[in-house]
């Protein structure tokens, strides 16, 4: 069941990282979308392991195919299957750990859970299962496109370890965050970031830090009350993601840090639009959209996956160690910034639907 | 559909905080399970108003009574629908609100989303909305006794704005947590915590802070990989209470100022448990439980409303200012206390069902 | 899990038969719908007990209350509650329930599922249940009139035994229906089939029939295929009810009986509308309305209390004798004719909100 | 959204009759089970084309392939996904059908509900759709198997045309209905029921019948109250069938013709099992199984194809003549069989897991 998400834009994503391959099932999708296998192959680029120097050598071309749901170019309505062939695995390096658990991963809970673990890789707990949601998210971009032109998503590279970068989100652009292979939106901290990935690489060690986002030219009235909160399924949706430690939102934790008079987002007339003079709510007030750039925080540990020898247990129940194998990356940072895109893209788009079902799109605000 | 929670222990919460009362159906839930008002009524009796001079002096008893699905004491299995009127509603004292937007508030994003709103106080996000989920909860608790015994659920208050308290997850009691009106777990910081509190009252301002929680005894293997992550489903339950603005878990935010080195939690068997000696990951990994305690962390911002006028804009396009009125909280972290252990406690039961559902429980190390 | 219904019009109904009363709660309304407790309650009248000389004398006024989600007689977009207290349970008719299976009802297999029943009654097994159906249909009914004004539902008794009315689909009026107790659309048989139905109450027996139905002036484009095909939502909403054998849809059983060639509905334009010469489809193809009237016949048991003696066991798995107590319909489907327009209409206002999710209200053959 | 079925044991379908395939993720599937491709071969090749003299001659070996979620023969309890790919398409036979809707086919209503259609076959509501059921349903009846060791889904065809099969439910064994190619489970039956198909299919008309089916072995307790009743849900999952005009269960439709003292299911005690005389309820009361054999019926209408010129409407609005072509079944009951099973056992795994969920299967009952 846990593979399922969305109400109105649903996906159901499947696939291990070692197997016959990754892939998503799309099924609610408004008809007559453009969408094409060069348009999600894009975003997959963007996403795919040996894309530069500071990643997973992993050589994953990732070809999307589309199998269904898309006919002379549009969505049909009915579900769109999206498979993702696995070319490049190597399940040999993988042979110690059917039997020893590494440090950090899923192995252990894995077998906790199911009693049986596909050990040829991370499985379901592998970064690679995400192309399913990258591929998802194109085509829920592409329904955004077209029913709310002009809305923006991105995100950076905020932190590495201790390193921050400086990024305005109300003016960084997509050029600038493609345009080095950190994805971040301070061209100013890029060279000393790749330094200290490249450093951590060598030393056999990993990287964790911060990712942030921002949606602007959101309409105000997407979220809804209590459960679904926009700002608790942005929650959900980013700690859904591999490696997440930590989510917030405008304000965050530091916001703990002033008093009521000092946090209140004033409201004021900027012609005929409402808006406030700060935006330590985020965009989402009582977890509705208000039209200001919705802008949030997520925290990715270190890569646990390091090339030294590490204690850890047997899945007999002894003490034993495990020297980390396998192509990994030594910051997962750079090749998380089209997920967190995706994860913020999919939660919107199904919001937008559900929305529209409720509402209508012609809502008091927008007439 | 945004009141509707959960899979497999589904709860639908209703009402305002205006109106004629506040409630919850819950269904799924197993039969034969000990549940009476009583017991209700001592999880509401935490968070109702009234209940300590540094919270709201809205008087309201909140008594809930038990409409269905409850025979003789015991569960039928059928839904349980919970009652509690709302007595001491004054309605007047939110007049001028019918027409002004209330800073940092819900009132502006829910014009814009429905083009109607109770305007006789907060509605859906009235902290009131909560009286549903922990009556739920109380029930959700009865069925983790049943089916887990031995398992703990606490939160406290861990910060109030840059004041700290000291405690130990593994080894804080119910008992130190309830015995002050903060529901801090830390005696030493009681004290200051409530003048903070009240000298944020008396200057009609308004503080903030952040809950600790942990759940002990958890046995490994709950939760799910991919979207329904248990901390996934964790962050989402918590950032759907009122004036949240973060969650993370374990090693948090500060977790990605470690190397993967650090960061990694090594495992041990300790006799014939598998154990790690940190727990960094918060006792998650790869969205499953690993049997160590679980431990998380939410922030909360500052109460909106305040006692002084701010600057803000009414539904009719106009530069106004609004003087915060009615009873409220100048810090919500005491009551926020039974709501964290509330979420936490329905996201637990709802997933210790569908891990029943999926794989029994009697699972392979449960054997 | 099993009382809540809808996808974007989402409701759980909660209550037995006998306990503090029943309800539900409906989630997902549109906003600013005009709702009342007196719109709500013509609906209950015309299912409750004691409403003429053919149904059973249970005196229960079903007077309903709505405790939030309604401001000044306008839905707010979140939750509504309504709540019907019990008023005149008897549970002492019940006692030797409490021992002995009553054949053909659900007494047996609660205890089978559950190993707990109320046996004061029949619990949710009652159609007492069905009230909380009909309140919400009263205000889906309040939504179908807002964006599909025109739309028409009705359902009338079809036979009773083999006693068959005579009625059009396509021209019989809510008017006719209601002006005889029957509740058939066919003036001429109601004089027999009250007869029918005193006959066999005097006899304590009791009778079955079938409810036919048509929904006139639902346009082209609702329904979805595969698992969401309007048929076979309605075909489950159908089943849920109380006492219901069969459904079948257009030319439904009988249409086996036709080729091909004969059972074909050929299109032809009526001006620039899209329609069929004949409608063995039922007004559905593909899962999907086709613009034509909607037609359905759902069979009903006869109802299984009844006033003599029969062979049963007991719930300690011996066999006994039990006789018929409480008060009871000698044939339910005067009763259900409004069961039956509220799944139908309950049906037909989520599918609606789903197309306006998925597609929009503007689609294609709507422009 | 329509494409999803199952809370607990999800399926996700997906494919056109045309295009690059069709197939199914399922999720929720409990771990350890032993799944082959040969196995959900062996069902696929149950309703596959071609497989006889009185079948669609669509060459088409429907050789399944299984992507992820089984590793070594045994389910991962993460998602497994199956794909079938399409060989024998011919959209050249459908040309005409992009401008002509096919009478009492999906055509219009998939133009008036997406404005699109993939005409190069029936699209979704191609009977091809079914293929990811039943490879899903050859898992599910594994997972039955395993958890409900004995019990038996059988369906075969009762009725072509008014010609009719005499079979007892009780006793008909899968031998007898899959050793003749109508899948009849009356051998006296076999030869008229072939020549009626082939005279129809020599004249380019085609036939309806219905199919009747049973499950033997079904324990006491599955199944829910009020909307997911047992009944309820097998008739939501029928007519989801393509072609399917009506269901009925136990005494159906003929049981109103019936009073309640001759309806009514007496029950006796068979040793220690509480069973029934007869079994007009057909296997489920209130909504749950009651041990005895659950039995029901579907009426299927003679396939909409026939070879004859037919009058009809083009997509631009005007009257227009239309001949069959492509490959068809003159009548799709043989094929509909594995595809009422199949859809049988996804309801019952689903409800087992459901049960599994909320009561433990070491319920009263079973104790």
């Amino acid at each position: 069941m846990s593979s399922f998400f969305g109400r109105c834009f649903q996906i159901a994503t499947w696939g291990e990282s070692h197997g016959g391959g990754v892939g998503v099932v799309i099924d609610g999708c408004p008809p007559r979308i453009p969408v094409s296998e060069e348009h999600i192959q894009r975003e997959l680029d963007r996403r795919r392991p040996g894309q530069s120097e500071i990643v997973t050598p992993r050589n994953e071309a990732d070809r999307c195919e589309i199998l269904s749901g898309v006919f002379e170019g549009l969505t049909l309505g009915s579900p769109i299957a999206i498979l993702i062939r696995n070319k490049d695995a190597r399940p040999s390096a993988y042979e110690e750990m059917a039997t020893k658990y590494r440090p950090s991963h899923a192995d252990y809970t894995y077998d906790a859970k199911y009693g049986i673990r596909n050990w040829q890789g991370g499985g379901r707990a592998s970064a690679r299962e995400t192309i399913g949601r990258v591929a998802a998210a194109a085509i829920a971009r592409q329904v955004l496109d077209s029913l709310l032109p002009g809305i923006e998503i991105l995100a950076w590279v905020s932190t590495i370890r201790d390193l921050k970068a400086d990024v305005d989100p109300e003016t960084v652009t997509s050029g600038q965050i493609e345009e080095n292979i950190v994805r971040t939106g301070d061209p100013s901290k890029v060279e000393e970031m790749v330094s200290l990935i490249k450093e951590a690489r060598g030393e056999g060690n990993s990287l964790g830090g911060t990712i942030e986002a921002v949606v602007r030219g959101c309409p105000p009235g997407l979220g809804a009350p209590v459960f679904e909160k926009l700002e608790a399924e942005l929650a959900r949706a980013m700690m859904s993601l591999p490696a997440t430690k930590g989510f917030e939102i405008g304000s965050g934790f530091a916001g703990t840090l002033l008093t009521g008079k000092e946090h209140n987002d004033h409201f004021y007339m900027d012609k005929d639009r409402v808006r406030t003079h700060t935006n330590r709510s985020g965009g989402i007030q009582g977890g509705i959209s208000n039209g200001e750039p919705i802008v949030f925080r997520v925290a990715f540990k270190p890569t646990a996956t390091i090339m030294s020898e590490q204690p850890t247990v047997s899945n007999t129940g002894s003490d034993t160690e495990l020297k980390g194998r396998g192509r990994h990356d030594p910051c997962v940072l750079p090749r998380a910034v089209p997920m967190v895109e995706a994860m913020t893209t999919l939660v919107l788009c199904d919001h937008l639907l559900r929305q529209r079902a409720q509402c209508g799109l012609d809502s008091p605000d927008n007439q």
